[in-house]
């Protein structure tokens, strides 16, 4: 399958350094992987001509190499500069980049700097594609026998040049046909759990290929394979041993799904928060349009705050606890009430490292979801740190939130495989 | 100072996959950070035998190659064999190895399997590192003049046998001694106009090494050099030039130097976040012990919840708009009465895509903070797409607080050279 070796050069001396870890790299990894390749090499090198310059050696002819860092307007943005000489072409300004550039800045009511002039620069033989979220475009053309693809590496605006770059590959024919595929997109199950409960259909569909991502969500399942009609069955065999685990088919993140759903409905969410702090609102409030059902919420992280702004009663904290059913069952209800929505999540939780205790043990989070006719509670285990404890917070509230809108709120929105609530 | 280059082979499919980021890099990276050691190379490369060789191919004579991966016992760990292949030596089996690894399985009450055969194979001319987490022992040696550290992939395994290399190193004279360095942390500038500013000094002190980092917080920048006194000197320059845009010195984050000075100055911090929806509290509660000075906060997404949460009035809102100096100085004075707090941080935004208008375009966000005193606002112009305006928003509503903290609150806590904010 694959045909052409596809070989990342990842350049920042921040990569190598122990600050940043070179994320950029499995992007595009995903993005071929739709085609059916796996790469073949990933070089990271610091930000110097030399170093570009070997790593652009240790191509060979015929190779795609997609080139990632170094485009930016600081003088230690040499990329473009180290692919130029290598290649043995000469730099010359697009006047079209500098007018978008020119208009972008503009546009932002900024006077345009100097630095944007070096982001004009396009070696010879290769065209600028306009960047979608950024300054710096994507270079792609042909040197030295190499499908050269050039990228920033500010990941959110690699992330929006990627897939031009990618069809700029396939339109050259450079790249086999996307391959047919399904996505199945999971929440609230391990990745070894989840594996786990798929292998009866891997074994039932051995020439299918299976990838497993990590997202901020859970994990996405990805099946691929040539034959179209064994691909839908083995999706049929999928949704029927994962159930409510799957929260998505296509590109929508869980947010996303959630939105969409309040949206279609036209319905309103507020979100009561303590051991996220506000996490929760953040992620439902990523994607343009969410002022469309997302009114607002209540951050309450110290017990007082819990009385005073969302009405808990103080008993309750006493007899209970702030991580308890009662709390977060009376957290949800007050916050639905105040800010006045359909629905309200709210969430309170012992995140680590401290604050655990034999019978509460870190990772111990409640869920509540307030719906117009009741509040359903779910507790849970997190079994990670600080970080990712309130990760995994943040994406099994959504995903409840997902749950009740999908199949309603008769019965409570969790399932038998959901890793790790414990009703 | 890097005399010998360190180049890392990281072994696995899973890496090549889109499933797994190579995170052991960054372990290694910052192991041998404390002397002075940047790594020269990355490659990531399947597991297959050839691979593995060609990788090693692209190292050279005295450099000292980190291996990690591929040193388990199933049929595609195949790291031991391809490496003693590439060197033409022979695996021999360490008997002190096994004995290691068949009491280790006895105490855990397991029979010994096949699979520790492998594990007890060592190339001639290595020596194996017992492994004080897991099995694989690490394995450390000269081969065709590298110096050779194989480590497991595991990465709990790994970054337990670390240290251990490091020594082996260290004690073997490979590694030079630690380089001074100092770093500055910044906030509310662009990376260009930092790099701008620092130009003089970089002029001035020649043969020091300067590199700039972004985080989610600003840039940090970082100086080494051999000569400390001259590094010291080029530190006081630097601290007279950028003033106010330092945050940090040291490893805190800027959530992290906010958290300091509040719990010193036992002072509490609420939040009223429009556009960030929550990602401002999230940012402050991400360190443990966060709850000594953070109390809560309101999310006043929809304009109707800006006045019944924080009775910001609807004069306000209907004259001036939601992104305005009234509202968001409403916004932070009632959030800090309703919370009860000492101080309290406000914001207020047009994030995009949509929403911008002529005088109002998108990036425009006001940031207010009410102290026991006054009330501060800013209006800031952020440059870029709707996720990377709300994190430059969530850093900048940071450093005011952190301003506030630092010099007080008789003047507005802005500084000429704040990139974004037009006061």
């Amino acid at each position: 399958m694959n045909t052409r070796p596809v070989k990342i050069i990842a350049i920042g001396d921040e990569l190598l350094e122990g600050r940043t870890v070179d994320s950029n790299s499995q992007r595009i990894q995903r993005a071929l992987g739709g085609h059916g390749v796996q790469v073949a090499l990933i070089q990271v090198v610091p930000d110097t001509p030399s170093a570009v310059s070997a790593a652009l050696d240790r191509t060979e002819p015929g190779d795609i190499v997609f080139v990632s860092g170094g485009l930016g307007s600081t003088p230690d943005d040499m990329t473009r500069e180290a692919v130029a000489k290598w290649a043995g072409v000469a730099l010359a300004e697009d006047t079209a980049v500098r007018q978008r550039l020119e208009d972008r800045w503009r546009r932002r009511g900024r006077k345009v700097g100097v630095g944007i002039g070096k982001q004009c620069q396009v070696p010879a033989g290769m065209a600028a594609v306009t960047n979608p979220v950024g300054s710096a475009p994507g270079l792609v053309g042909v040197l030295r026998e190499r499908r050269v693809i050039m990228l920033p590496g500010v990941p959110a605006e690699l992330a929006g040049l990627l897939p031009l770059a990618i069809d700029w590959l396939a339109g050259d024919g450079a790249l086999p046909a996307a391959q047919p595929h399904l996505v199945r997109r999971t929440a609230q199950i391990a990745e070894l759990a989840l594996e786990k409960r798929c292998r009866p259909v891997q074994a039932e569909f051995p020439d299918l290929r299976w990838s497993w991502w990590l997202s901020d969500w859970g994990v996405d399942l990805r099946v691929a394979g040539a034959d179209e009609r064994e691909l839908a069955a083995a999706g049929r065999r999928l949704d029927a041993l994962l159930g409510a685990l799957v929260y998505g088919r296509g590109p929508l993140t869980l947010p996303e799904v959630v939105q969409e759903r309040m949206l279609k409905a036209g319905t309103t969410l507020s979100v009561a928060e303590s051991c996220t702090a506000g996490l929760l609102g953040g992620a439902l409030t990523a994607a343009a349009g969410s002022s469309g059902f997302f009114r607002g919420g209540l951050l309450v992280y110290a017990d007082q705050v819990k009385e005073e702004l969302l009405g808990v009663p103080r008993e309750i904290l006493q007899e209970f606890g702030a991580v308890s059913e009662e709390t977060v069952r009376a957290m949800a209800e007050g916050c639905r009430q105040r800010v006045g929505t359909d629905y309200a999540l709210a969430v309170s939780g012992i995140s680590g490292p401290g604050g655990g205790t034999v019978d509460k043990p870190v990772g111990t989070t409640w869920i509540a979801v307030a719906t117009p006719a009741q509040v359903h509670a779910g507790c849970y285990r997190f079994p990670a740190d600080r970080y990712r404890n309130r990760l995994l917070t943040v994406a099994s509230a959504l995903d409840v939130m997902r749950r009740v809108l999908e199949f309603g709120d008769e019965q409570p929105p969790w399932a038998s495989g959901d890793t790790w609530c414990r009703p």
